[in-house]
């Protein structure tokens, strides 16, 4: 999990490293700069015309499906995407394969020591691979096909996941191997702690990160002894199931990874039936309940999160300070776990150009470059409606935003809204407990609340942060050490699970 | 949990040491030697006559009620315990008490960190009492009136509960609190990751071991700044009722911690009102995954668990590992969470008098010195219910054992069996899934399968424990490298969860 | 190192907390109260009419000598200590004691492990009668007779030491010999780290902490597996031949420690030829250069430092700063390690009452309460001959202080000076090398050094930093993060060498 | 030092991985096949009509010199590189680059935080060119022409090289920064710890690994923020001079490092002119001391030892543990740091063949493929006596070898011996002072001691090997438990100090 949390905390900022990349493509063949070795799909040229084929993976072969999900382009609306989904008379392979993994795991400290190693080499190559110009801008186009982002984002999302297998190089997964013992009672006695791998696991991810949280959590399962299922969300799979051709290319044993595209349903039943030791599933609060229960608790959670940020007293650097809260918010078009969802204001803040400057910021947006796009689990209508409500709030007001996107070809599954920002007075927000519900719901897409508070309203804030349940990241603007001191905020990093954990 | 691992770990023969608490006794005032300045019962005396009274403890202070429940005396019948218990009338304090928690704790690295020094010297006051023998008595008679077992395991479980409140004392507190960086991508930015209590939250823990498994629970959730509210099961709470009054004599602010007694359903609807960010639960699995749904996934469990024993083919210490044995299986009458409850033999013991011995061993022990006692989980009738079932099983056959204790005044709603073991042979085991889940079901009671393997039988062997779901402890008897090395059995250590980690 | 270095860092201002003792008090017998029953003086009558004894311990055995050491009373010049030193006849005894000690040492985690747990039960009980109060007192008395300090600091050196033997409870020792493993390349190999003793081992120490330098060093050898000997500066040595009797007392085998009063001369033959495997050294540079030297590397060093404080430009609190400024400078007459020997004032705070609250703050300061006292390592005529010479310096002036006590009894082969400040231009400092040493040299006396920097001079405090070699603890007080971080200052924390690293 | 523990405990048998190799050619240019860009030298073109010149590297230039150091091929005798040495009128610009250097380091957690992530890609370029197979086989190469040992153990040097960076991949370095802290006593209080560099800092190395010594503590002193001046046995350094240029090709910034070519004498003057915070020395204990004693302390070193290995009672595997021997023994021509001089037999292996194994083996090992080659250090004569002078014991007699290597150009000013095992009795070996210090001076050559004890000798073993003083590496080959607990031998890892520690 640390390493986990160190890369993300450091990722906002991580631009991909053109120079870098540059040398590298001087050390490699000029081949590789116009084809890509393992690459099924050309991820410029997908389209209705020429859609895609989305396959899965058992027991060392690569299958089709009788069973078609097309996928709409989500800025044209073309069918481009076909996903062979496995149905429920597809899965006895997948079982089976998942049996064919004891509890004592693929390897542990005791049993083929080697594989250790050999997943030091396959990072290695893997991490080289995606540091080749031509390949990360293939996954970077992938992306962006799928889950649409700038291309900065999309960049920066291969940049992390190449960071992270640069992380495991060498020595590295045996290290994380590492055990312990302490002296016991008598002579020949010790006490002994061992990273022990739970066996067949299964690893459920969703669309809005399509490489780095599925290759984040398969490789920690894998480096671990872990014999991993894997199942991304169909609307982005496409970019998972190219990487597996990647990594097969760099040694991943083929009976290492199962990768499944199907239906919850049968993926339910899948659970159900191979009952695999641990099941990782990030996604939404609704899905991850139920999961809980089929699976008696053998389950990791990373579930979903209403994201705040609280400007403190002392102003400071307010270019950077909008620009940051413009980021937050609306970047992926406010489709990241982290992404900012309230907004509380200082009365010292208020009297700065700040608000003019977040709308000036999120009205530079524009679908041209997907620094706002198709938001992919609320239409437009659903996020109107919520702002509707919320506008009839007393002394509620529209910032910014708030209008449908114009000239787009968006399909109307999906949504397609302006960067938006609506203003809800503080005491209104802890009115009532049907108040707060509603404004404190979580809206994936780029929609945020603001509010204001004086001085002596800071109670109402601590409050009102109190109250909020889930919430994955959280902010404090503020190098006043008594703002900070006398009022500790829960400050709740954002993990990724990895099954790597005895 | 590491720490508990190592304390458990290393349990199992640490007797109490006389000789160091005569040292001690040294130090220490006459006047202690007589009387124990915390205590309200004399363990000794509660009876029939002379009955205990429980009480809960919430906002800092003793309440009674109304509604009581009367225990009887696990040895003699006698109604010899009253315990108050809350009923949902009256669980608005202890709902009042938890929300006065704010999710940041009561302490944490940022607020009050000299509460972790005031925790160190809790732990160094309350670990110097536990050393002082009439203290040390007083809890060790207390457990064996509720939890009968014999005089060395009940102060075994004294003496692990004094070490880890040692492990604990001057600073060792607040180097758990210890946290980390790790440079950032420029000027000014690190990356920070620190222990972080969850604030308000609810441990339950079971009747088995009274006294260790709530302190070593309560002390981990208090070390980091959580408020808990603790309920034991109302048969033996009667010891930390003792214990909470011990630790608020060395210190302990009377706000920490709340004590509760009451039914399930009570304090189900305290969980579901007061929603505690976490919830530690030591019990059943039955209750585990209610609880598991109600709280939507914000809790930790230790559940019970079918633990196994295998003997490989290099035979050795013959004596030494039959007292093992017994020891495993029929310790405080089987009712450890470790107990052994399958035996595997390999064929080269078979010809050793190792069964003769256990049976030896078995005959020995006696209801007046509690080597074998009452079973508070399982009645007599029940027991042997499932015994005449097993022996149903082709090829099975009781070794020893299979009768109702004699003699005694033993109450009808609890067991009183002998040691007992069932032989069944390994092909039936495996025959079906029915006839596997009956030897495998968990019996907390001084009852054991023993099956016997051939060298070409081995993988029989695996597939009995590849299929076991939970289980605690497992143990391999052999020094044999080959046969531990190609036969990777799962090694899973039994762990106590602390509330302590972010 | 990490604990000492804990320890000491928190140490500054953690008073002897007598309200804990109190509690503890209430525990104990009353018998103690009135006698300690390790002590073979009585800290508050040893004088010259009642001198005390200091005998060595070697192979078990107290010994005596024919060969007295006879110290005067630093308060009053009358002979009170007579220290029996072994001489070069007398040095076989100890070379052939650490000679039984194998270099794999007394425990190792292979040998003995029961050792660390012993350990752990004599932390715990020294750790105890160390928190009795007339145990408390007792030495807390004796480190005043020997090395003046006030009562308060004496105090803390004595519950600092407690702190550190708490830190060492139940299992902790034996966590300190936790061992590690990493997965080898093919099945059966591993990669091993253990922590190992050096075995036989020598300690030597100085004066001024009496008690918690000798215990500290001599504990964390011993809990690893060392076989100390053990030398302290004869001027201060009956204090640890006190703690010996208490060690003794509480468990400590007789075999395990020697400990050795001798000059330097008969010091050098035995570690010469009984050749222990490491020493630790805390001492004079003069002295540490030339053991260096003999034992060929076998060693480490705790040497002397030059520790400054630079005052930034952002102020506040200028009362809390002085009161610690002063702390800093003249307690323990200037003779901890860490004594502040240069103040670099930022013309800002040049501007504040600062250095008139300095002045008064360091006239309070009496002998009687000792505040001020004794220096055993420079003579009064020592200390001002440095003075005059650095009052040539071109703008040099006295502050305050430099004239030596009055009314005193203080014998003169020890200082008796007023706190003293001396005023030195920051130019002047580094006009030369002659005058930059000069104005570095170490006075291990209540004596600072005084500069101003105007805000463009801060490459000339910068400079100046940079070309001191030795330096214990350096302290930059400012908030204002500009200033921190574009010039980063070297922070050297102090740290206390334990033999028990591999 | 853990990792570099880790690293070469598990290099013994890690082969090239020509596979791996092989798949990573795949990925790179044809160009690189045919030429390497850093290189300035060809490695097999190197000869008395092609010599090679040597550079030194300061200030961000590479100079040569007029002052040249002539090289014999170790293998033909004739001059073939020209080390152009500084002599002491070069010092200067030496002196001022590290003068350069604050000692808060280049960076460290608070100054240039980037850096940290620099040195990530600086290793992650520099590994992937280390498995370039061109890159790999050119210093494999390199390696043999200047310290003649195997092909296969130069490629292995080069391997555990490029495993080493590999570790150091993405975020690696700033883990290594990673810091702590622990909560203080009150508010606003907190001890932390950092990493910290020491700033200008000097590197000697030795000539038997020329690549792997050198660049291992290199970059484990870049790492943490020094600025090395780095000196390598001229009669090697022409190895790490390309590998400077090929760090400078993947980003190594030129004011990082200096590089020098020089002889001892001027070398010293720079150590004293420089005064360097910390040298790092590897090599003779003779320069070792010197040193120690002109630096004052500061300096860590990595000197020789006498290794051993003792066969236990159980005899296994004779044919793998004699291929063992053989290897420790010669492999290298026994030039490795931890090369096996002193073998004791148990008297159950001395029925076996092992010794007859042995001296098969040694007879295998030929000049054509430098499994037997030069040594570096000791003359063929100078060996000669030291076996004749070992002959002279009673009782003792030549095992295998102890002649010349014939038809060969070996100059005279290296040695050329057979692989040799001379047998000495225990007794002998233990009569006087005199012979044990003849029978345990290490030869750095294909040199070996080889002794029998009958089971009641062991006392004789153990007080032989307690007598040692320096020794890198110690084995002992058992699997019986009672052998091994009850005679605990020191076990003593290799480990190569890194400059990282603060």
């Amino acid at each position: 999990m640390y390493r986990a949390l160190a890369s993300r905390a450091l990722r906002a900022k991580s631009l991909c490293d053109t120079k870098s990349s540059t040398v590298l493509a001087s050390f490699t063949s000029s081949r590789l700069n116009h084809s890509i070795p393992f690459a099924t799909v050309d991820a410029e040229e997908i389209s209705g015309a020429h859609p895609a084929e989305v396959q899965s993976f058992v027991q060392g072969k690569w299958i089709g499906s009788s069973n078609y999900n097309t996928l709409l382009d989500p800025l044209n609306g073309e069918p481009f995407i076909k996903v062979a989904e496995v149905d429920e008379s597809g899965v006895q392979p997948f079982i089976e394969s998942l049996a064919q993994c004891p509890k004592h795991g693929l390897h542990n400290p005791f049993k083929s020591p080697e594989r250790y190693l050999l997943y030091g080499d396959i990072s290695t190559k893997a991490a080289h691979m995606l540091a080749l110009p031509n390949v990360s801008d293939f996954f970077t186009r992938l992306i962006q096909r799928v889950a649409p982002k700038s291309y900065q984002q999309a960049a920066g999302e291969v940049f992390v996941t190449r960071k992270f297998l640069e992380n495991f190089c060498g020595d590295q997964v045996r290290f994380l191997a590492r055990s312990f013992a302490v002296p016991g009672n008598h002579l020949g006695q010790q006490s002994h702690g061992y990273r022990w791998p739970y066996g067949p696991v299964t690893i459920v991810t969703p669309f809005n990160f399509p490489l780095e949280i599925p290759l984040l959590q398969l490789m920690g399962a894998l480096y671990m002894g872990n014999k991993p299922l894997l199942k991304v969300d169909s609307k982005v799979s496409i970019v998972m199931e190219q990487m597996m051709r990647l990594l097969h290319y760099c040694g991943l044993p083929v009976e290492d990874v199962d990768f499944i595209n199907s239906d919850g349903k049968t993926m339910n039943k899948i659970l159900l039936e191979a009952d695999p030791r641990m099941t990782l599933f990030t996604g939404s609060s609704r899905v991850a309940e139920k999961l809980a229960l089929d699976l008696k608790g053998r389950i990791r959670l990373e579930d979903a999160g209403f994201d705040w940020k609280v400007l403190g007293p002392d102003v400071q650097e307010v270019d950077y300070v909008a620009w940051v809260c413009d980021q937050d918010a609306y970047a992926c078009s406010g489709q990241k776990c982290s992404a900012q969802s309230m907004l509380f204001v200082h009365e010292n803040w208020a009297k700065t150009p700040l608000l003019s400057k977040l709308k000036e910021l999120a009205g530079r947006r524009k679908l041209e470059d997907l620094t706002i796009g198709p938001v992919l689990t609320f239409t437009t209508e659903a996020m109107l409606e919520h702002m509707e409500n919320l506008l009839k709030i007393q002394g509620s007001k529209l910032l910014f935003g708030g209008k449908p996107l114009k000239n787009h070809s968006i399909p109307s599954i999906y949504g397609a809204l302006e960067p938006t920002a609506v203003y809800v007075p503080i005491e209104e927000i802890l009115k009532d407990t049907k108040t707060y519900e509603l404004v404190t719901k979580e809206i994936f897409g780029p929609f945020q609340i603001v509010t204001e508070y004086k001085k002596d309203q800071l109670p109402l804030v601590l409050d009102a942060l109190e109250r909020m349940h889930a919430h994955l990241t959280a902010a404090v603007v503020s190098n006043d050490p008594i703002f900070i001191q006398a009022n500790p905020f829960t400050i709740i990093n954002q993990s990724i699970n990895l099954l790597t954990i005895f």
